[in-house]
């Protein structure tokens, strides 16, 4: 389902959704209203409406939402249909913390590969994938039409890493170096120190 | 310095004030004004200003700023003048990726141990520190007024390791677990399934 105009705020919300309904799912648990969702969620009931409404509304609202159906569509609107096949550049702490990570597999997205430059790490393998040179990179994201790059290397390489994986075709970056990257394609960022930073000043000023 | 009313947005782009002047400093540029902070982080010049005027402008703007004393007094805001310590409930990939992470000992983040159910574990060392039963989580916060806990277990116990953490007078909390948890501390998330998933909608949107 293609959607036109939906809002950062909105988007950064479905994935809420969709484990707070997954975790229903699971609790077989059948039908929620927008207020149940609201309050479990800390929306307001009109909120969780208007973000449904971006995507059609999800049917009869005055009976609740049938939980396993809207946890199957919004899943759809996310992608999860796919699978998609990453590359992480960069093995180390947070490489292969990510490698080893089982929930993404779990949702379809599939480490094939690390690259690093660092020759004793090169030739090991890592939760069973291949840390390959990282000069191979830009071939192997093009052989094995690699949808998403993972950047998790030093930060004086991450631009030039970034450049390369979109000259190669990757289709997304996510990008865990605490450096702004530009990049013609969907970008996400997560970065650990800013987090922490905003963690400190919130204590600071508590 | 205490600020009122500072917005989550300003809150949220003082990490990335930060670190582009810790660069700024490190390559000796000496003065920045609000036009080429804009530029360098793709802000608007009055965005720049505003933000700044939260915390009362940060002095002269005519002749630019000067970017280490600029560096410094965001560096203070951001509560860096002080050391936080810090314990990781979960000595599983996450928790030990972020143990082995330099960046946050360089800034002052200074994890003292971890904690995990898994006989395995417990008795290791981490990048030199303990991994301990996590029974005893809730004593050692107390006796070594421990700022900032780490959850990065599993998620159905995440909301109860926060609760032991308040209860034994935690100031902020760091969570990993893709669960929303309830806590009267400042409480930052990291969830990392959440942000793959914003990644996986914006390629099939794309």
């Amino acid at each position: 389902m293609k959607s036109q105009n939906v809002s950062e705020a909105v988007v950064r919300r479905l994935p809420r959704y969709y484990r707070h309904l997954e975790t229903l799912a699971n609790n077989n648990v059948e039908r929620v209203s927008s207020s149940e969702l609201a309050e479990q969620l800390s929306l307001t009931p009109s909120q969780v409406r208007q973000d449904f409404n971006c995507f059609g509304g999800f049917g009869q609202q005055g009976y609740g939402y049938p939980v396993k159906k809207l946890y199957e569509e919004i899943g759809l609107i996310l992608g999860l249909a796919q699978k998609f096949k990453m590359i992480i550049a960069g093995a180390g702490n947070i490489g292969r913390a990510l490698c080893n990570h089982e929930g993404f597999h779990n949702k379809g997205f599939e480490v094939q590969a690390l690259f690093d430059i660092n020759e004793n790490l090169i030739g090991q393998k890592i939760n069973g994938k291949p840390v390959l040179p990282i000069g191979e990179m830009g071939r192997y994201i093009k052989e094995n039409a690699i949808d998403i790059g993972v950047i998790a290397a030093r930060r004086t390489v991450a631009q030039s890493l970034a450049d390369e994986m979109v000259a190669a075709g990757i289709k997304a970056i996510w990008n865990f170096v605490p450096t702004d990257i530009n990049a013609p394609v969907p970008l996400e960022n997560v970065q650990l120190i800013d987090s922490m930073l905003v963690l400190s000043y919130r204590v600071t000023q508590h």
